[in-house]
C-alpha cells in the first residue's frame, strides 16, 4: 500500500491515495466555484494547483487545458474522456504519495501547499456537474419486486418487461441538490382515504415522505443523436458515480403516477454526495449483479458476469432530538442491471447522452430486512414502525429529520468511498 | 389594421405585423447563431440592429442589454420577464410599421434595411432556447381518452386522477430538435405477437412510428427551489409558445411503459418549430377549454374560463413520392388543462422551474374522425388505413415521409401563427 505525505489522513477515511473523487468547492478566499479532489480531511484545489509552473509537466495530457480546473463544474474535465481522467488520477496520485516523482511542486512547496490544501471544514461544495438530463432506473430487483408487490400484489409484482429491460424513468434535473441542502417536505394531492370510491384527493402536506437509497453515475462522453452506445464501449463513456437519495412523497406518487408514471411524487428534490469516484477508483470492486434468468437481448449482453460494484452502503436517519439510527446497511450489488446496460439500453434508439447527464441505479435493497433502501419496505408499506434509538419510532420521515448516506469500499488504509449524502427535512410551505 | 413598409407582406402570412415572434437564426455572413424576429419572409435580424447607434433609444428597457440578442439562445431575454418582452415586441411592431416614429432607425436607413432584413430562405433556424428539462403533459382530452381506452379499455380509458390535476411526466430535452432536422426512425424492443404468453420481445426498428401534435410553452421567470407559482401567476412565467411534435414509437412504449411511464418510445426526438410566438401576440386568441366536471383543487383554479387559445392546428403527411395529404384539422381549444394549470401543479411541490424549461401539452385531437393529432387514432390504434394522395395509405410512418404542422390564429392581413413544424423520417441504424 502506497502511503500519502499528506498529514492526518486517517486509514478509514474514504479518501485515500487509492480514491482521488473530484468535487466543485468555494472558499472564503476564492468564493468562485471551482475544481478539488478530496484526500483524507482535505481538499486538494486544482485550481490553485494549475496556476503552478510545473502543472503542464506534472500532467501533459492537460497542457492544452490549463483552466479547466477553474470552471465552475467538472463538464469540460469530463468531456475529455476516460483515458484523460485515469492520467490525471495517476498523476495527482503520485504528487500526493510519499515517494512523489515531484517533491517540488506540491510535497516540498510550503506556500503552494498550505495555500491549496484546505481543511474540508472550510470549503463549500457545490454540484459537481452541470446536468443536462437526469435518468432514473428501476435496476435494484429486490426494491423493484417488494414495492411492486405493494402496489400491485404479488402476482403482478415485477412486470413482464422487468428482466427483458432496465425499466427507467426520465427524472427532473432541476431539483437535483448537492448533500447538506435542506429539503423541504412537498405539497401535493393526496388520497387520504383510499378505501374511498370515488378517489377524492385533498392538497395537503405530503405525510409519506420517504427516502430512496440509489448509485448515481455521471455520464463522460456522449454519443450523437441517431446513433447508439455498444454496451461493451459503454465504460468508456462513464465519468464516475455518486451517492443518490431519490426523494419520494409516496402519497403524492400513488395518485399521480398512472400512466405515464411519477412526476411531483419524486421532482421536488434529489440529493447526490458532493465528490465523484471515477470509474476507474471503482474498478477493483467489481463483482456479480443479481442473476437474470431471461435470456438477454444482444446489445444487453456485456460477455461478462462482474459487471456491478459490491459498495458497502448505510443508511443513518438522526431525529429532531439528535438520536441516530442506522436504519440499512447493505450493498451495490444488488442491482440485476448494469450501468453500462442501462446506457446501451436508453441510447438503443438513438437518444443522445450527453457529458454530465445523471442515471440513477433505482433503489438498492438487499434480501434481508435490515438492508432495505427505502422507509417504504423497512416499514412494510406504512403498516410496521421502524424502531429508532431514543424510543422513537419512524414509518416515514418528520419534520427535522436528517438522512445521512454513506458508501465505502476496500479496507483499512485504502478505502474508497463517497463521503456523505444527507438531507434534512424541512416542514412544508405554507398552503 | 395597422400596415408594415417591409416588402412583400402577404395577407396570409404567420408573421404578421401582429406577431413578432422571436427566433434564433445564422447567415453565411454570420455563422454564429443569433436572435432575430420574422415578419413576412423576412427575418430581421437584431444583432445587427442592436448595433445601431440608436439601440437603446428605440428599446430602452434593454439600455443595460445591449448584447442580449447576440446570444446563441433566447434564454437571458426570455428571463428579462414578460413586461420586457411586452415592450420589447411593441417596439418592434412601431419600427415596421408604415408610420414608425423612428424611420431613421430602418425604414429610411437602406444600409441597415438591406443587410439586417434576411430573406428567410437565406438563414439557417436553430433551437430557439436552451431547455434544461422537457415535461409533456396529457391534457389533451380526447387523445388522452381515445388512447385510454386503446391501451386499457373503455371502462379505464381516463385514470381516476386524470380529471383531478394535469397528468404529465418528465421528457428527455437532449433529443429536441428544430424543425427540419430528420428523424431516424429508432431500434427498440419489440413485442410481434402482443397474444403470445410469456411475451417475448425482439429487438428491432419501430413498426409504429407515429406522431404527435402539441403545443409547446417555455418559460420566462423562475421560481425558487420550494416555493410555488401562483396559478393566477402563471402567465407572468411564460415566455412563449410553438408547435411541437412528440415523436411516438408506439410498439417500444407498449412494451416499456408501465410502471415508470414512457421511455425509449419517446426520448429518440421531439421536434419543435424554430420561431417562439409571444404570449402576448396570443392573447386576442383566448377561449374555453373542455368542461371538466369535477371540482377543482384550489391551486388550480383560475378564477376564469377563457383559459386556452383557439389556434387552428394542421397536420400533412408528405410520401416519399411527394404527394401531399392533409391528415388532421382541428384546434389548441381541445385542452382540459391551460399551461398555467401545468405550471401550477408541476411546481406545487417546490419544483424549481427555469427559465427556457418547456412544457408540452399532450396530443392535440378533436372530436371528430379528421381531427385525430395521432397516427394512432386516425388508424383507430392501427387498424384501419388511412388514406392519402396518391392511391396510397398509411397507418403508421414509412421511412421517407415527412410530416408538416402548422398552427395560425386571426384573419388575413393580421395573422398570428408558427410557421411549421417540420420532420422526415430516415431508415432506422443498422442494427
Amino acid at each position: 500500500m502506497v502511503s500519502t505525505w499528506v498529514p492526518d489522513v486517517s486509514p478509514d477515511t474514504p479518501f485515500s491515495l487509492a480514491n482521488i473523487p473530484f468535487g466543485i468547492i468555494s472558499s472564503p478566499a476564492d468564493p468562485a466555484p471551482h475544481a478539488a479532489i478530496a484526500i483524507g480531511s482535505y481538499a486538494l484545489d486544482l485550481k490553485l494547483l494549475s496556476q503552478h509552473a510545473a502543472f503542464a509537466d506534472v500532467f501533459p495530457v492537460l497542457k492544452n487545458h490549463v483552466g479547466i480546473f477553474e470552471k465552475p463544474t467538472l463538464n469540460e474535465f469530463a468531456a475529455l474522456g476516460r483515458s484523460v481522467h485515469r492520467e490525471v488520477r495517476r498523476a495527482i496520485q503520485d504528487l500526493l504519495s510519499a515517494e512523489t516523482s515531484h517533491p517540488e511542486v506540491l510535497k516540498d512547496n510550503a506556500e503552494l501547499r498550505e495555500t491549496a490544501l484546505h481543511h474540508r471544514r472550510n470549503v463549500k461544495m457545490h454540484l459537481p456537474m452541470s446536468i443536462g438530463d437526469y435518468t432514473d432506473f428501476y435496476a435494484g430487483f429486490h426494491h423493484a419486486y417488494a414495492v411492486g408487490a405493494m402496489f400491485r400484489g404479488p402476482q403482478a409484482a415485477l412486470q413482464p418487461n422487468y428482466t427483458h429491460l432496465p425499466v427507467g424513468y426520465h427524472g427532473r434535473s432541476s431539483s437535483i441538490v448537492v448533500s447538506g441542502t435542506l429539503i423541504q417536505r412537498p405539497v401535493g394531492q393526496i388520497v387520504i382515504d383510499p378505501t374511498a370510491e370515488p378517489k377524492q384527493p385533498t392538497t395537503a402536506p405530503s405525510r409519506r415522505l420517504d427516502i430512496e437509497l440509489e448509485l448515481g453515475c455521471f455520464l463522460a462522453t456522449p454519443n450523437e443523436m441517431g446513433s447508439s452506445i455498444k454496451v461493451t464501449n459503454a465504460e468508456d463513456h462513464i465519468f464516475g458515480y455518486v451517492l443518490l437519495n431519490d426523494w419520494s412523497a409516496r402519497d403524492i406518487q400513488t395518485w399521480e403516477y398512472v400512466p405515464l408514471g411519477p412526476f411531483n411524487g419524486k421532482n421536488f428534490a434529489t440529493t447526490i454526495s458532493p465528490w465523484v469516484v471515477l470509474a476507474d477508483a471503482l474498478e477493483p470492486f467489481r463483482t456479480k449483479g443479481i442473476d437474470n434468468w431471461t435470456p438477454l437481448q444482444g446489445y444487453l449482453n456485456e460477455g461478462r458476469e462482474e459487471n456491478v460494484f459490491d459498495i458497502e452502503l448505510q443508511v443513518d436517519l438522526q431525529t429532531p432530538e439528535g438520536d441516530v439510527t442506522t436504519i440499512c446497511t447493505t450493498s451495490s450489488k444488488y442491482l440485476m442491471w448494469s450501468f453500462p446496460q442501462m446506457i446501451a439500453h436508453h441510447s438503443l434508439g438513438g437518444c443522445p447522452m450527453r457529458t454530465g447527464d445523471l442515471l440513477g441505479s433505482g433503489t438498492i435493497s438487499g434480501p434481508s430486512m435490515r438492508e432495505k433502501g427505502s422507509l417504504l419496505e423497512l416499514s412494510e408499506g406504512g403498516k410496521k414502525d421502524v424502531m429508532l434509538y431514543g424510543m422513537d419510532v419512524r414509518r416515514f420521515l418528520k419534520d427535522g429529520d436528517a438522512v445521512r448516506i454513506q458508501g465505502t469500499c476496500g479496507s483499512s488504509g485504502a478505502r474508497v468511498g463517497f463521503g456523505e449524502c444527507v438531507g434534512r427535512i424541512m416542514g412544508a410551505a405554507p398552503l
